[in-house]
């Protein structure tokens, strides 16, 4: 299997297709790197704090989840989070579902018995669908060269997978690992932001354009990811006890600043990150046999760090 | 987010495509079915039940994970893996390694220490590399409509996710979830079976034509999907506590016929099998709005059930 290793010799089989003199081809040819030898190089202008106000940091027993909210493409899902947020509306709240290869799912267990289930406070409790929005100039689309399925236009997009589609001109988030929605009832419209759930498995993309995605953990993954699984239907834990305690799911505008998360993100518009896309349809480290020449949207890579000077 | 239902209805917007009279419609175009309504009218004979000479049982202190070699694709490696499992090589050792979104991983965590390093028994310590396999008439391959970047064909072949290149004569498996492989060095014979690794997160397709896999969890993955994480180089665990037990792996035809699992694979060239997929394709589910109509291979669950008498 491969490991985390330095490439210390170009893969000379590359140039071998080369049909140019052997000197001038290792003059001119850029090495392939790996996608540490990128990162290692990126400049810190590659990088960017994500807006305190699109952070949501919650609280598990296992540690800390970081989710960075998409208001560019689900503002009204956004603002209502913010509102659920900074009024305290998840803290005590719990994980109701763990299905395997699928999503692990929080909110409101008496989230359908409206005696029971908790005050939305402030918060709106109908929100229209934000499955797509236009493709617009404000919003950059990294693409990716590669054929995808499930939509024409495969890329990123300020951070987020997303795709589009130029014959209806519409651009919208896409399902992959870490990615969180909005879970909603039949109608294309129930759903608030109190149920999110995440995904924990292979991208289920089928529900590109039939849910709200509200933004992506950041960090903190393997917290939700690890839990026990329920093998009941749709993976929700049969038990109350079975349930995981949301101690507190809080805005970082509204945290002290020294409390805050410290992270950067690689820009997905940058240079950087096309070298690394680039780097990994065809791998330069040595384990690699046989260079794929393509890659899948959800296999990209999106790297996030502690900044330098909290190291 | 969709839960597991039944649809009491027809998609009607499906007919109003149909440029037929209403009636004639009605009595000849068949209700879209969901996977669960399909399953349910399965015949028997579109369940197999595995050889239990392909079937390695794991036992770990979290519960049992059935695995099913497959030959037709990694003769040498499932002979040795039978003979490891017979004279009781795994038993004792541990699971060194999970990465997030990535793999699992088990094996001799002194592997790499020639002083330390477990006896391999009979077993043969080198096997040639078995990335691939020719075309044969003998190899089943159901394919799916759908474009795959990875390879020019994709579908389904004795159970398992599989690939092919009619260009190059080629026949190979595929690296989705569940799927089980042989890790090696960075020399392509340096597997043999004794490292095994199974993935746990979004399908790592460059992987494909590199590394032998050697077959698919039938049951039991969520002991592997949630074993807690390393965030240490390549996910392998820093420390020997870290690490969990197998407590015991065997072959199944060598345990006594009362405490072999019972299990029933549907097969991959069934009728049954060909309409989950369209299934899947087109979600009949009331819930989806839109209905994505593609697949990527690595979507195609593969059903596993208790035999009727078993249960």
């Amino acid at each position: 299997m491969p490991q985390v290793r330095r490439v210390l010799c170009a893969a000379l089989s590359m140039c071998a297709l080369i049909s140019v003199p052997q000197a001038f081809a290792e003059e001119t040819a850029p090495k392939p790197r790996t996608m540490d030898e990128i990162l290692a190089a990126a400049p810190a202008s590659d990088w960017r704090k994500p807006d305190a106000q699109n952070l949501l940091v919650m609280q598990l027993a296992q540690g800390t989840v970081l989710l960075e909210l998409a208001p560019d493409y689900a503002p009204q899902h956004s603002a209502n989070l913010r509102t659920l947020a900074e009024e305290g509306y998840f803290d005590g709240l719990t994980i109701n579902r763990s299905q395997d290869n699928f999503v692990v799912q929080w909110g409101d267990a008496n989230g359908d018995d409206q005696a029971k289930r908790k005050s939305l406070g402030s918060a709106k409790a109908a929100l229209p669908a934000e499955f797509s929005t236009v493709i617009r100039n404000d919003l950059p689309f990294t693409r990716i060269p590669d054929s995808d399925g499930w939509a024409p236009e495969v890329g990123f997009s300020l951070g987020f997978p997303a795709a589009r589609d130029p014959a209806t001109g519409q651009q919208w988030l896409a399902h992959c690992y870490a990615m969180v929605g909005a879970g909603r009832g039949n109608a294309p419209d129930s759903s608030n932001g109190t149920e999110l759930y995440v995904v924990i498995g292979q991208s289920p993309r089928q529900l590109d354009l039939n849910i709200t995605l509200v933004g992506r953990v950041l960090s903190g993954m393997e917290h939700l990811s690890t839990l026990p699984r329920s093998l009941a239907a749709g993976g929700f834990y049969e038990r109350p006890e079975q349930r995981v305690a949301i101690q507190r799911l809080s805005l970082a505008s509204k945290m002290p600043e020294s409390e805050r998360p410290k992270v950067e993100v690689l820009r997905t518009d940058s240079v950087t990150f096309n070298a690394l896309i680039e780097a990994r349809r065809n791998r330069a480290d040595a384990w690699y046999l046989r260079k794929a020449g393509h890659i899948d949207l959800c296999n990209v890579p999106l790297p996030v760090r502690n900044p330098p000077e909290s190291r």
